[in-house]
């Protein structure tokens, strides 16, 4: 993937979290992720598709989902619920759009995102795309942003209908 | 979510099972999702954006992960592993491809599949979306496919890329 595609995700990361929920991330050193690593117990997920076709996942510990939802919803969390759920979708989307923005020569639209919860699941990328996670500390626990991103030629992302 | 999209994504799901699995599923009803249902033991999941932007879920039982990539790989699998994860997120792909060709209206292009694993873990869709589930059971255990769809605007289409 090229690297110059992680800048702004990264960057919409931290924004999003600091402008949305007052919370300052302090961003790790990101790394090629391999396959099968469990991460958080929160997951956000949502598909990106036109000139490049990829996917972002916004993962979580329990307590920066809860602390996060908290703050979006002015009341106090204290299980992975259907509320969870809908909070971790929405910071996910925003992120994505955040990013997309800045990459606009990719002409990329958003799909719906979904959220997995489940203790120690893990979310993979297809065996061709390696994707690149970039861990986060923030004051409630560790986040992750991973993206993977493949580019297509501007006559399949014709030939599709993303252009 | 307009009940006409459902039997695109069942016939996909049938066909696809049954031309490259050998595999003979049997639907059962279709039924609207609540929220906070944990599901199966792998979920392929895969965005859809264009006139319409959604999420489609294939949700396996582990049993059912191990065989069908058992016989995508030619070679026997006993645990969830980068393969399975890389064959059911192929499934997903193939699927949402297949339905999205009968949805041609729509211009939809898909994203990248991922794949979330992990015991009792559930995939929620955002509150304003209502998927819809399609349960279905074969000689190796059950299957659901979720699907979750909202129609855009041309305007709102065009804006974003996918038109």
């Amino acid at each position: 993937m090229n690297v110059e595609y992680i800048k702004p995700f990264l960057t919409s990361t931290v924004a999003v979290f600091n402008t949305m929920l007052g919370c300052k991330l302090i961003a790790g050193k990101p790394f090629a992720k391999n396959h099968c690593q469990p991460e958080h117990h929160v997951s956000g997920i949502i598909g990106l598709s036109g000139r490049a076709k990829g996917a972002v996942v916004l993962s979580l510990d329990k307590n920066v989902a809860l602390d996060a939802t908290t703050i979006l919803l002015k009341e106090q969390q204290h299980e992975l619920n259907g509320d969870v759920a809908d909070a971790v979708g929405e910071l996910t989307n925003i992120i994505a759009g955040g990013a997309k923005a800045q990459l606009k020569h990719l002409a990329m639209s958003v799909s719906l995102p979904t959220v997995a919860i489940g203790k120690s699941h893990s979310i993979e990328f297809p065996k061709n795309v390696t994707p690149i996670c970039i861990p986060f500390t923030c004051e409630w626990g560790s986040v992750a942003v991973e993206i993977g991103l493949i580019e297509q030629s501007a006559e399949v992302a014709q030939a599709v209908g993303a252009n």
